[in-house]
């Protein structure tokens, strides 16, 4: 498990803001690989010192150029090594020589191409920390700073096919494992009208990763947003601490991660030799620091697009006006599925609305019915009533009224109004737009779509972010000394329920105290429902000998598949029956796990973890998001559960788990004023 | 239930290819609500003969009108009656009384607006019945057909800000609840360069439905795809019978239902006053269907690219190709989430790919690596490749290559020939591209998108819905005299365990013939788990006699509440748990259930249906879809239970399911060689 170390990651300024620069291999031809990152400075009007390295001439695009780095009058911040594979080693070495801070490496077939490319790769990595400089790469498209005007990358995307390839300088700040995706991002949001601050490619991150440009672009005052595509989430807890830095600047952090099934992860190790790490864990640790995840190139640009607003809601509160019923509804599905507020408005805000529409339709989302699509001044004014609603959030669907000359003329004016006028609410427009007015309505600071459900979904992922941010970093007071386990179960309040083998049936009877179990039990046998050894409820003298005796019959049967097969009794248990673990997982480090008791947890696929130590809120949201937990309030005549010693209990482990083993209890009765442990097993780590 | 009648819904012909027209209400303003069908029909070249009615004009937009629709020399096919709400009924009667065959009415005010809103809207439907007319509306946008250039609508939308305001003439048709929404299709389909034969705004439904649209267009010449915005799916009859139309047509249908959530439904019902029906009803219907389900306009436009390659594969044999590791990967994802079979090639096939491009990894998805972004021979020739494996659709992922000027001319003409060479392939590219090279590609039958994730995911859905046509209509064999249950039960293979009430002890134990169970019953004890009242395996008398013991004090301690409390008996029967039964839907007439037994089928929402009668490839889809049925392949050391009994069962209750009252069979417990109902309960409509 990578660690992140604050000096390292700053070291990343280097790739976007360093004062001088070295391009080895430079080109004189500025479309050639070597050429381009020569020719983008220069365009882009870079201010720093620019050093070309060329063999064979003086001047490299109107610029001095040495022969060799050796030569260089100065150690410049960065050197971006341009040259073909081959001849990656020879100049890294003399980039870390002459002091470089950080190198980029283009060059490609290292690991991901297999056979020996993979120790060719961990030699530049040996090189680069022996001289203690930062590598990016190699296989990848290098970095971009549209904030500086230093573009070291070798990308054709700005040669757009009308000419304006690059983005506004912007707050948006891209690193993407793969070359190719990011470059469809950067593509993406230029011509969705956002812009962009810097912008990485990491490649086969050999040694600098996507986690180091999210903590570096967390801490870099020219971004607000922080985009990512990764393929690789094996080194989890270099990640986690990234995203804890990006949510504590509180700066949202929208994430592709793609690899999510056990295929794509087969497909990414052949490209950037990654590790399938599995999926339902990045999952909860996402929800855990509030990224914003996206299934897909575009809903990454959309959720970005929301970030972009500027104002992040920690409130699910939403106001929201549709020129159409259809808008209406669709926006209710998304705010109900994800978990927004539609807020009733009070009834005096609603007194006039009818007089200036007689066919509005009133409820949250106001429906302007049929006036929308001819009289502006109605569905400006009915979206400004939905602003000074004052809700933290505004959502607004037009669909292509601002598409339609006339209408269009008079809407826009109205909108770019909006944000100067509401300053502190986050305002999202639902329309099909002309580019020029997306891009201007964009640059007031609004977040705009073209479909009103993908509007409402970047919103409540955006919440959700507000709502991470919010959260107090969690710093569990433990015990100095936490014991072994069961000691650290008990101290969560989970009591293990003592098992005795009983050796007759007269054992058994006389620790009737209330109702007791009697199971088979065999250090062989893991789940001992499997021999239909598990006799529930007994609170008789006769339904315990009578069980026993059943039981015996079974001992004897499969006494020479299981040694050591036995009969075990302990109390009868009542609940709601959860599985409670710990996870030493090799990624991400200490998890704790909840989920449905049983097998239900597989079948179902009902289980959830946070990385551990956590608070209050994220044990809240384990239990909301294990379905087994709607039993907890009563179930068909069953007595409620006690949903906050369950969720005590969470809090209580997650603070130690650092120092437990992994465990699994399967099941953990919840009942109504204790938690039981039933059966507990030790993990593999053991 | 409404039932789709032939005659019925053919009249809508009308609405698209009418040889006689009239406009009551058509203005000489050819902007005015009354005034744009006329200038439409005008502008798009309606051949038919067009009689406008104006009461104060004797030419209207340079044809001759008349004052009354009684005036007109001959009956229209279609009355456009575009005249506000108040006027409305006395122009239905007299348009009516001429013996037009359909009207579509666009004033609002009815249904929608509540008070007596419905009853207005009542009136007009009567008197449409009353004269044999069909009646589109009121509260609509019309209709619009490119294919005929007969347009009735007041939509701005073709007054498009850059002139081109018009799709191409194509093969979509369209039918939308919402004339907002319904207009945002028809934009987005324009501006996606994919061509339009008919669209219709249903609006309030008083009479024509989207159900009516889609039988329509299942007959009709001029769609290929059918597209469709729902917000009402509660008259399910007739939809079902619309889609089981389109499925016979081959053609596929792309649904955007919204009012998925019940939030959601009750905006719908403030807009077009539709019911909320159950969303996962409506899921596992359209599945059963072939229906292409979209979750936004978004989606429905891709769904619609997809279909409108012309290519419907039934197999889900997919090559892949990318120009980035990173599509490769979330190509694989959405392949492998969505049930495509990336296909490996045969050895052969690779050699020589290795020495074309060094850099190449050889795989499905096959990813060009470095030379990509270049190497266009390279970029061209790998796409060639991936298309000449044979697979019934390939998927190349090519990000901006098509953006960047060089690479632009060279990789066009190659996507060009694609469809030519390969008339029998579904084609799919995923790319940045010119909104100019878009439409060529489009217009040779390439679908397009502009992301991996979505073009994967729209492939997979057009592959579910070139399976569901592969199925025959399935017309059950069913007995004359079904009987009642549980008879029926037995017929299906599903054996009712009998129940005996037992008054003392030995006679439970007189019952023992292998292991039995003892229970508490009562008429008003509806989930015998309820009060620790089952006891299960009692396989000794001493066991039963014990178990029996405790059951009567339970007996003595709860008699009170639950009046006629007493103990029964019956065979212990072991198996996997599962929910088996009848729905008499009010929407859509007899479904068949199956689900997780106990209370599972509820906390983890594991339960589907199909509406009966329905084959053995819908029992197979039901088996696959309830997530219990991971059990039946045997679970910790359980015997296999028997799939194929459970799936039989399923289509034999589907036989005679339209025969049957509602009952639910919980648990039926599915062992290795017999199915046995433990519980039943009889539905609400007895």
């Amino acid at each position: 498990m990578l660690q992140l170390l604050e000096d390292e990651y700053r070291l990343l300024k280097n790739c976007f803001f360093p004062e001088s620069a070295t391009i080895i291999g430079a080109s004189t031809d500025p479309l050639k690989f070597g050429g381009r990152a020569l020719k983008f400075c220069l365009e882009r009007g870079y201010k720093g010192r620019l050093y070309p390295v060329n063999a064979r001439s003086d001047v490299v695009q109107g610029v001095p150029a040495h022969a060799h780095v050796a030569d260089l009058p100065e150690a410049p911040d960065i050197a971006v090594i341009a040259v073909p594979a081959p001849l990656v080693r020879e100049n890294l070495i003399a980039a870390g020589e002459k002091g470089c801070k950080v190198a980029i490496v283009y060059g490609a077939q290292f690991a991901e191409a297999g056979g020996n490319g993979q120790a060719r790769q961990d030699e530049l990595l040996r090189i680069a920390r022996d001289r203690g400089m930062r590598m990016v790469g190699p296989n990848c498209m290098g970095a971009i700073s549209l904030a500086s005007g230093f573009v070291a990358s070798f990308t054709s995307a700005p040669e757009h096919h009308d000419g304006s390839g690059w983005p506004e300088v912007g707050t948006v700040s891209v690193a993407s494992q793969s070359g190719a995706v990011g470059i469809q991002v950067f593509a993406q949001l230029r011509d969705r009208g956002i812009g962009l601050a810097n912008w990485i490619s990491t490649g086969n991150q050999a040694d600098v990763d996507v986690a180091d440009a999210i903590a570096y672009f967390a801490g870099d005052a020219a971004t607000r947003t922080i985009a990512a595509y990764m393929e690789d989430a094996s080194r989890g807890l270099k990640l986690c601490q990234a995203l804890e830095l990006a949510r504590q600047a509180k700066k949202p952090v929208v994430i592709l991660k793609v690899g999510t099934t056990p295929e794509g992860g087969a497909a990414a190790q052949g490209h950037t030799a990654s590790m399938y790490v599995e999926d339902r864990v990045v999952d909860d640790l996402f929800a855990q620091y509030g990224v914003l995840r996206a299934g897909s190139v575009n809903e990454l640009i959309d959720l970005v697009a929301a970030c972009e607003a500027g104002v992040v809601p920690s409130s699910p509160d939403v106001a929201a006006v549709s020129v159409s019923g259809g808008g209406a509804v669709m926006i209710s599905d998304a705010a109900a599925r994800l978990g927004l507020d539609l807020v009733d408005s009070p009834h005096d805000a609603l007194t006039g609305l009818k007089e200036v529409n007689a066919f509005v339709i009133i409820r949250n989302p106001l429906d302007l019915s049929a006036p929308s699509m001819s009289n502006m001044a109605i569905t400006g004014g009915h979206l400004k009533w939905g602003l000074e609603r004052n809700q933290p959030t505004m959502i607004g669907y037009i669909s292509h009224v601002p598409l339609v000359p006339r209408t269009r003329s008079e809407i826009m004016p109205q909108l770019l109004k909006f944000r100067d006028a509401h300053p502190e609410q986050l305002i999202a427009i639902a329309a099909n737009l002309h580019p020029e007015d997306r891009s201007a309505l964009v640059k007031t600071g609004v977040a705009v779509f073209d479909d009103p459900t993908v509007a409402t979904e970047s919103v409540a992922k955006l919440v959700r972010a507000g709502q991470a941010f919010g959260k107090r970093p969690h710093v569990p007071s433990a015990p100095d000394s936490v014991g072994d386990l069961p000691g650290p179960l008990a101290s969560a309040g989970i009591i293990v329920v003592p098992e005795t083998v009983v050796g007759d049936a007269r054992a058994a009877v006389e620790m009737l105290d209330g109702p007791i179990v009697l199971k088979l039990s065999a250090p062989t046998l893991r789940h001992k429902t499997e021999l239909g050894g598990v006799m529930t409820a007994l609170a008789s003298p006769e339904s315990v000998r009578a069980a026993y005796a059943d039981l015996s019959a079974k001992v004897a049967r499969h006494r020479d598949s299981y040694p050591g097969l036995c009969i075990t009794a302990s109390r009868h248990v009542d609940g709601v029956e959860f599985l409670i673990g710990v996870r030493r997982d090799p990624h991400f480090g200490p998890l704790v796990l909840l989920g449905s008791g049983g097998v239900d947890c597989q079948v179902f696929d009902d289980l959830t973890c946070r990385k551990a130590p956590f608070g209050p809120s994220d044990a809240a949201a384990m239990v909301d998001a294990a379905m087994v937990s709607r039993k907890l309030a009563g179930w068909r005549g069953a007595a409620p559960a006690n949903r906050a010693m369950l969720q005590a209990a969470l809090v209580s482990l997650a603070a130690v788990a650092a120092r437990l083993p992994s465990f699994e209890v399967n099941p953990v009765m919840v009942g109504p004023d204790a938690l039981r442990a039933v059966d507990l097993v030790m993990g593999d780590d053991q």
